[in-house]
């Protein structure tokens, strides 16, 4: 088994089927030797959003750092789906995110260090 | 007359002179074969914008549509000026949208699809 | 002394020490002839934020431009640890901001205009 997936089963996540985009657009477009991942929502194994609502009011940080690890998830379902197999993975390059919150609401860093996590944890220094 | 300006004219679009940048930045910029086009707003052939408001109150999602498909044309335009010729479009590598709106909307992708159609329309495959 | 710092000498500007990441990421990523800097915060010189609110209410349009020149020397601050030397910059490809605003706030594009006209200061026709 590949190493990054050996990472990822120790950690006890299995990469979903890659989410099938919900508008008029493709997943992933590789250009030379950058690969451009589409947005990812929060869908979990059970294919329900793992949070729901606003940061900073109906939805805790440590629920929103848990979204943002599933969106990990998801954009690594996509990578593999565009790669075949993770391990080709050089680098992250740029991770970027949204975050549905209050406008006092100011943990945004906080929240999306849950995806930055678990690219580190999957991909150790090239996450 | 190129193909893509052809599919175009036959979707009745002309494409307008490109925006002049709002403040002190340029509308595109070329690097390897990779270009970079700035954010464009919403305005129409009659040089108004398409919509003005917040999608989720005085803003409707087709509205909110059109307003996008006039950004995507907009941004043809850029591409235009800096290739010269929409034919040498490879590909739409990505396309972001940020659309003003009520907090609790939640229909951005519907909207953002109205720029996503029009890349479809103009490029095919390539869109 | 290398140009781009002679020129921002002139401007009474010094480059802080970098700021550390506030996450589990890294300031910077060099791919191929592309170098990808992360967001930068408004630190200013005594490790102050430069404004603090939103625009719209509490942060003046003015105080604003001034946070965003903030961020962007900052910026400038990321691009010197990466390449050693300003003068190696042979153009900044896409300078993006968010700004924190009240939902009626419309003048984003001249606060982000404050990073812009810095970077056009220092790096002139590169900028």
């Amino acid at each position: 088994m590949a190493q990054v997936e050996k990472k990822l089963a120790d950690l006890g996540i299995v990469l979903p089927t890659p989410a099938a985009p919900i508008a008029n657009y493709v997943g992933f477009v590789r250009t030379g030797s950058l690969l451009f991942v589409s947005g990812q929502i929060c869908l979990g194994p059970d294919g329900k959003l793992v949070a729901k609502g606003k940061l900073g009011s109906t939805v805790s940080v440590e629920d929103g750092q848990k979204a943002a690890r599933a969106c990990a998830i998801n954009l690594l379902a996509q990578v593999k789906a565009a790669l075949g197999d993770l391990d080709k993975v050089v680098r992250v390059v740029r991770l970027g995110g949204f975050i549905n919150s209050e406008p006092t609401f100011l943990d945004g860093p906080k929240v999306m260090n849950g995806a930055s996590d678990l690219m580190v944890e999957a991909l150790a220094d090239k996450g």
